[in-house]
């Protein structure tokens, strides 16, 4: 945990927080912090600054807050991922958090198990969590968006042009013969297309095609898909070069 | 698995491969492989080929295998990393060797817990289990080599020189005013460098530079050693390239 992330519910009083559950604990048993010590705090959505240890005892941490007067900008990279095995998206929800992911759809697709929507893993106060974890490792304050489709078709048809006006779309598929690196992003967005482990069928390429995604290659290795991600995010992250943005 | 990937010790006869293990129960049971079914294999740090099921029942698989007269291209990447938790280093070695690294040495620093090098983790039978894992995933052959050093300062004055000839040579740390993308390899093996959680220490950083590595920065987030080592290698690996190394 590099950031304690806050939340309004957290706040007593102007710049007044009050934490009780593991982020107490945290500084308490991890940071060992006393009265007078300083902490780097975040708030949700929000600026980054610091929080001075007020008070703490074996229940609660009073900190008063301070913060900068600019919010961190934006991730600008979202992800369409179809979903992946449960197991995998539990590890991936932290992990995709702390690259930094504005929004992360998960969608349904010809070779994703019906039952892998059936997950606790897909509830938001689940999924919340972990996504919180990865900002506090990472230090960001910008909460991923989450949106889960079980079917298809009605999602590309009624909600992906609205989600993806001005992205640079780019889908990974082993018949791509350019790379990211071979792609303009001219300060464009990035939507990043990763299908499910047994790939994309031809039909879902097509669609995605259609809808102005252009294929990428990731090398010839056929990757699973929590390694594909973290590796598709870094590779596109890197060409949008600007490091105010990272 | 999308690769069956074959040892001499697993040859019977020139050509004639009789497997007994896993490999011979995901034959079965995920593949459902019958007799004259042809399978992905591949020879250990060999080439690719196929191989056709003579015969199969509940104890063991007979293939007869043809392999590919070009062995593939080694990997590009080597990776000097700070010795991670055991924990994460389970999590690593699959993906690792999935990613495509030629070797990996991993070394003690300042902020490394001295028990971590206390671990089954860095047993070869534990992590060359966990290679295999990861080439027959990506479908690939290529075992990296392992490296453990328990001492810093020796591992860089007397063989990291020998180890690195020739490499470009980058560290990761917030300091670093280039990202990966600002350098050039020109068909050079790469080493990247990963430090601890905490990083490398002043004196660490000063002995690394003196010994020709230059820093990179990952963006200003603080991501999880094994994020971050995919992260670095997918960033590198799409700069090195040629289609044929990956």
């Amino acid at each position: 945990m590099n950031l304690i992330l806050l939340q309004p519910d957290d706040f007593r009083d102007e710049g007044l927080a009050v934490l009780s559950d593991g982020r107490a604990r945290h500084i308490r048993k991890v940071l060992r912090a006393e009265p007078g010590k300083t902490l780097r705090i975040g708030l949700l959505n929000g600026p980054l600054g610091t929080g001075t240890v007020l008070a703490i005892d074996q229940h609660e941490v009073f900190l008063q807050c301070v913060v900068e007067k600019k919010i961190p900008p934006k991730p600008r990279i979202d992800l369409l991922l179809a979903m992946p095995r449960p197991k995998v998206m539990k590890r991936l929800w932290a992990q995709l958090a702390a690259l930094g992911v504005g929004r992360i759809v998960l969608v349904n697709a010809d070779k994703v198990e019906k039952f892998y929507f059936d997950t606790h893993v897909l509830e938001p106060d689940f999924y919340n969590a972990r996504l919180i974890e990865g900002l506090q490792q990472a230090r960001c304050t910008h909460l991923p968006k989450v949106l889960v489709r079980k079917r298809f078709k009605p999602f590309v048809e009624d909600e992906l042009d609205g989600l993806s006006a001005g992205h640079v779309k780019l889908l990974a598929d082993p018949t791509g013969e350019k790379r990211i690196s071979d792609f303009k992003f001219d300060g464009k967005r990035v939507l990043l297309g990763i299908g499910p482990e047994g790939g994309w069928t031809a039909y879902e390429l097509g669609v995605l095609q259609e809808r102005g995604f252009e294929l990428f290659n990731m090398g010839r290795r056929i990757l699973r898909v929590d390694t594909a991600c973290v590796a598709a995010i870094s590779a596109a992250d890197n060409y949008l070069r600007t490091p105010a943005q990272v």
